[in-house]
């Protein structure tokens, strides 16, 4: 979903701004990962595989999830808070569930593992549901959804994350921005591919407008003290998000639900860490007292389509469905309405053929990264 | 979630209203649509099992989905479009799925149905996922939600509805307010029980401010055109809707992503109708043409607990989460954080002990379906 402008706006930039970035194709962004996955220790298997998640990121326009956070995964396993060798095991399990410890793996490496579970648990029993705890970030939810439409199923992810938004009604910090990804596939049209923070706007945004010393709309974050604010650095000065719905009159109380829903599936039904004891991403800030659980959580999901219809019927539908929305009515001043991963898409799409701007400062920073590895970048 | 003034706002009346409106108790209802029911000529137990998820809507402060529903129920019988004798079968079934023929019958029997069927599944293999076409409007999903708490189970429940709703940058009508609906067991806290539409406002909502002849916040409804509307009448104009986040600037993305894979779960998965060819509740509007599927959908599951840790480990930590959450930091000038589901069991221990508020307009209603079938009210 996105307006015309978006794809510029994601990478940081409106048309007035000098693009203060490098091109790069997905192959050297893959392949520097990579080397560093490896560096750190990971197994050839597991640095190709959690590169590959990292990288998705960059080339579907979801910058700040992708190239841009190694320095942080390097930092993680630096404060022995990533293992770069995790024993990732099923500790409990049914036909249609399981329980994963990710070993204090790298998300990216522990949720492909995961969803490969489900996916085979859906094979046997047509569904799989796999409940994570001990693991830590893991790219974009999208990413890992998008794994089990090559077997004809729906894909879904989601994770928790370190307390950013306050609940409606509080002043204080309890859910992550806790995003949901679900990825069903089409016949002939593309995928749909639904991924997004259960807040009004995810952190990466307000990092866009704090580079352009810009204000955020009204709705998106509050002060300390609960009050309105548009400033995008808010949150340093111990304000919050807001969950989606900005405030009760826009029921915001169906944000934070749904971010507690996702907190719940991904780290009370696994035993890993919710709420405000989430443990932080930057390696430099002090992990919460009195930790419930182990790491941080995902939950993740896989339906075979032909558990409920022939593919085929499926797919013929959903065709219909997706041509239908797409020729709905748009406004005057849109060109139509987008489905669910529509933006995604045609950026990647793009940036496969013209290469991925990198901002100069996540150049430096992965400049950085190379010195410290002896590698070329 | 609700702020202190919800119970009497949710009831249609404010502080300086005549409260326009009779008390019965829950038992005088639930016998009322009992009755009612058998006369359409449902079984005494499709009776009895419609009565009881029909009033829990009354009882839990949801007075929009109540017994003021229940001569459209009638009306929808008289026009043939609900069959009083379904016969709703399973038509096709995994060890962990079902897609269910609800026969046309009332969504009140059909989804009990469904929903027993999803803890069945998840009985032997640790979830449950039942598809449903063919059915009409369930009532609140939160009630078939909450069916599987008793099991140690944490429930799911949706359905699609028609057309009121417009994508972000849309100006038609696309999909129902499709609401979602999750129930999870705790220990010694009450249930925690999400149960929202994916717009920013409700239906109900609108329809109360219509008896007030008051404003809506902005954000609620949009114009025929797609412009910014206060207008509680704007729907009978051709205005639309807007889905969770209001615009795209607060992510209205994110409702419309929502309230379609809702659809798509509920319709495209069961071969019912989805998107603008919902068929509508109002007997007297016409059918869409050209429909793909059968009557409306729903979605349901069920998840055992102990499929994923045991129920008491589970209980435990669910216990933690919600008094952590209640606990939370409340904002200055409100009492406390809510718990999904808090308003609404506060309001049915209150209403069971002294019964239900039922508007004027709704007893007269109510007293008309008696005259018909000759019974007393």
């Amino acid at each position: 979903m996105s307006n015309k402008k978006e794809p510029f706006i994601k990478n940081g930039f409106s048309f007035l701004h000098l693009r203060m970035e490098k091109i790069f194709s997905y192959g050297q962004l893959q392949q520097f990962c990579n080397d560093v996955f490896i560096k750190m220790g990971c197994t050839a298997t597991d640095a190709a595989t959690a590169a590959k998640a990292l990288v998705a990121a960059d080339a579907r326009g979801i910058d700040s999830h992708g190239v841009a956070r190694l320095s942080g995964y390097v930092r993680l396993w630096e404060a022995k808070r990533v293992n770069a060798k995790p024993a990732i095991k099923i500790v409990h399990e049914t036909p249609s569930t399981a329980v994963i410890d990710g070993g204090a793996g790298l998300g990216l490496v522990v949720s492909p593992y995961a969803m490969q579970v489900a996916v085979n648990k859906a094979k046997n029993v047509g569904t799989g549901w796999v409940s994570v705890k001990n693991s830590n970030h893991f790219g974009i939810a999208g990413y890992h959804a998008m794994l089990a439409l090559e077997h004809d199923m729906i894909g879904m992810a989601m994770t928790n994350g370190s307390a950013l938004v306050a609940p409606t009604f509080s002043t204080e910090r309890m859910l992550g921005t806790n995003p949901i990804a679900v990825a069903i596939p089409a016949g002939t049209e593309p995928a749909f591919v639904a991924d997004f923070a259960t807040t009004t706007a995810a952190n990466g945004k307000l990092e866009i407008l704090q580079r352009k010393n810009a204000d955020t709309p009204v709705g998106w974050v509050q002060t300390k003290e609960g009050n309105t604010s548009t400033n995008a650095n808010e949150l340093k000065n111990g304000g919050s998000l807001l969950p989606l719905g900005s405030d009760r009159e826009h029921s915001s109380h169906k944000g934070y639900a749904l971010g507690a829903i996702v907190d719940i599936f991904s780290a009370v039904l696994s035993g890993a860490n919710y709420g405000p004891w989430v443990p932080p991403f930057p390696a430099y800030v002090p992990m919460p007292e009195n930790m419930p659980g182990e790491g941080i959580g995902h939950f993740f999901g896989a339906m075979r389509i032909d558990a409920f219809r022939t593919a085929d019927e499926f797919k013929a539908n959903m065709d219909n469905w997706i041509r239908r929305f797409r020729n709905a009515k748009p406004m005057e001043g849109q060109e139509k309405v987008l489905i669910p991963g529509d933006p995604e898409r045609e950026i990647e799409t793009e940036r496969m053929k013209n290469g991925i701007p990198v901002l100069d400062v996540v150049v430096e920073d992965l400049k950085k990264l190379a010195d410290k590895f002896s590698l070329a970048f």
